[in-house]
């Protein structure tokens, strides 16, 4: 997607440690003219798919999903990270291996909100090493929906997420896959 | 708003300690075609107003503020509550007081992405007790950004957070006001 690949060089930041910095548009600012251009590639890609629902994570995949759902005419239903007196006891759980935080957390999902009939798409704002995407997969298995397709804003094609994914036939789809990021200038695929 | 008013009497669960569930549609669960009609709701009352950014808090104001940014054609920015790597070191701040945690937290923005020459909106799901959206007041005020309205999508109104900010001249509107839950039941003002 041309128009989110100039917009990462324009306005992403590369830190230390591999890290690329969108909070100008996509994860603490949000560009909404630009989420739905991300929601409409989305649709064009999974159009086929008679998505039921859309799955993301708190918080960064929030925005993005809800401005896509739009295109798909689906409701959103988003994990928690936090156990919460406002969460549902029984729910699905997911596991995520935090490389930032170096240590597993939990995301959970009522049981009210998935069920086996759902057709499920998983949204969420990066792919690195696949660990969200795969905490999220684990809820819509014990909720026994069936997952549909994967789709990522940014990838980081030069981390073993997306590999893993698709090695498991997963129908991953990122919007833009970066090669490498080498003295600050970002490469895509 | 009538719609969201009978959307909250058929799905809304009333727990105790006055805790009203609306995860079914607001705040787990999202229910976009409503949020579409929220979002426009908020646009008819605050059109006036010349809004250059939407305001909000993580995690269940954005899902709400990123739909209705569209009818405002303006960017979001959610005040973060973690701190996080990924936050820029030169934040404004604002303080927050959780009743249900009962002690204090921070919710911060960077500096890049609010200025002297805003014009905001807050926007949020439930205003109760208003600390929420005091904390983000403290945000606007640090920034010496104009705060031009306060949208809130549900207000517990037989508690005194509305009180509280109206008597600030805030300029508060809520699109569904309860005067009281008794047995399980809601009634609106």
């Amino acid at each position: 997607m041309e128009l989110l690949k100039k917009r990462i060089i324009e306005d992403g930041r590369v830190l230390e440690g591999e890290v690329l910095k969108v909070d100008n548009f996509l994860n603490h600012q949000l560009d909404i003219s630009l989420l739905n251009e991300i929601g409409k590639e989305f649709k064009e890609i999974f159009k086929d798919l008679k998505i039921t629902k859309i799955l993301t994570a708190e918080v960064s995949g929030i925005a993005i999903a809800a401005i896509a759902a739009q295109y798909f005419n689906v409701p959103v239903v988003f994990a928690k990270k936090t156990e919460s007196k406002n969460l549902d006891k029984e729910t699905f759980e997911g596991s995520v291996y935090s490389y930032t935080k170096e240590k597993h957390y939990k995301i959970r999902v009522s049981k009210r909100y998935i069920s086996s009939e759902d057709k499920i798409l998983i949204i969420d704002d990066f792919l690195a090493h696949g660990e969200a995407i795969l905490g999220l997969k684990e809820i819509v298995d014990e909720a026994q929906a069936e997952l549909m397709g994967v789709g990522v804003v940014i990838e980081k094609g030069f981390q073993k997420g997306g590999d893993k994914l698709r090695q498991m036939n997963l129908n991953v789809h990122s919007l833009a896959s970066i090669k490498e990021m080498v003295d600050g200038k970002i490469i895509f695929e």
